[in-house]
């Protein structure tokens, strides 16, 4: 048994659902690998053995079009999961995995996953809450590309930085660098810069690099959340 | 035990998985409730005691923005679930459900698929498998909405109902009135009509009401299908 794994495990609830013998055998075949920048962790529709646990960097998570433009599924960091819903879609990725920093993850057997959650009605029950959650951010995120502007996008992802605190004035940094979080939100670099200064000639804030501040929250969620059909605090993210 | 509930439920892979005795329970509390078209079935964050299957009609469900505009989750009809997920999700409904033209549902109570749910992997399982498809489904709407214009993103919903044909020449009926599918799509009806004839000038196409024909399904798989990540036939559909 590796002690690492054994603390990464021990950080992410899901894991505490698992049989201690199913826990022990994954521990037994975890494995830590490191991924440069721009190093592919697998393709779309690859066969699909492993499922990964983030343990530091970042990793994007996209698709691909036949004329090479990447669609960004998501962009994950210390402690979030992926490749785990494989074992629902023939064993194969749905999406391609690359890091886009240098980046630690933990991979872990996808068949021991398959088996526990198969005679684990906790974990499936778990399984299924956390798929709804995501279910429920991903029609936000369908709504966002429909109903908000661009300058609304980028005030919707900077609300999710502060943690939802209700404070007048807030100051966050970008997770990543902003051609990242361009295409996080479905921008071009250029359509992003556009949007971010107008976001900045509509309510007070202060960017230097990925440093931002907020002068008063409740001036961005209101020209950002009544395009929205939720209210901030955000409820897709519990 | 009500025959026409049997009937419906037997029609729906997802019950093939309930034990005898929940299914039994499950039928003698279900109920059919006709709804006229504009009728409201439940509204977003309602608390949740049932689940439904529209047995005919359409059914919309979708969220609202506090200025009013309606954000299209999806449109469902024959044979089709919803409500489900509100096990996950504190037991209140995530979107809003109303009647799009006069229907017919089939309600059932939400505490009996919760409980089996709870005692039988195999419907776990089961449930699992569809969230994960819709998942990807739903990864495809995000990329629609941000990589294809509006008339492939028309060519893309046309496609869809072919059934996936790969015949030269194709004739398509669609499910409900352009200004549905307009908002099914994210679209402004104009924005719709503008897209739709720019669509017509791009491939040969017939459109007459909710009639298409499209004279070559390899010419408009050929406009459409280079801005996505998936290749025609679908496999986001299986």
């Amino acid at each position: 048994m590796n002690s690492a794994t054994t603390e990464s495990i021990k950080n992410i609830n899901f894991f505490n659902f698992f049989s201690q013998e199913t826990l022990k055998k994954i521990e037994q075949r975890a494995s830590i690998t490191h991924h440069p920048k721009g190093n592919l962790l697998f393709v779309n529709e690859d066969q699909a053995d492993h499922f990964y646990i983030v343990k530091s960097g970042w990793i994007k998570l996209y698709r691909e079009t036949i004329d090479g433009t990447q669609s960004i599924i998501d962009i994950l960091t210390t402690n979030q999961l992926f490749g785990e819903t494989s074992i629902f879609q023939d064993d194969t990725y749905p999406y391609t995995a690359e890091a886009t920093e240098d980046s630690v993850v933990l991979s872990l057997p996808l068949d021991l996953l398959k088996s526990e959650i198969e005679h684990n009605t906790k974990l499936a029950m778990t399984m299924m809450s956390s798929m709804a959650r995501y279910r429920k951010q991903q029609d936000q995120e369908i709504e966002n590309r429909t109903l908000k502007n661009a300058p609304q996008r980028i005030g919707c992802f900077l609300l999710r930085l502060t943690e939802q605190q209700e404070n007048k004035t807030v100051s966050i940094r970008l997770p990543y660098d902003k051609t990242l979080v361009a295409s996080r939100l479905g921008m071009q670099p250029e359509t992003f810069s556009r949007a971010l200064n107008k976001l900045k000639q509509e309510i007070q804030m202060t960017v230097q690099g990925r440093d931002i501040i907020i002068n008063d929250v409740q001036e961005l969620v209101h020209y950002t959340c009544t395009a929205c059909s939720s209210e901030y605090p955000c409820n897709d993210l519990h």
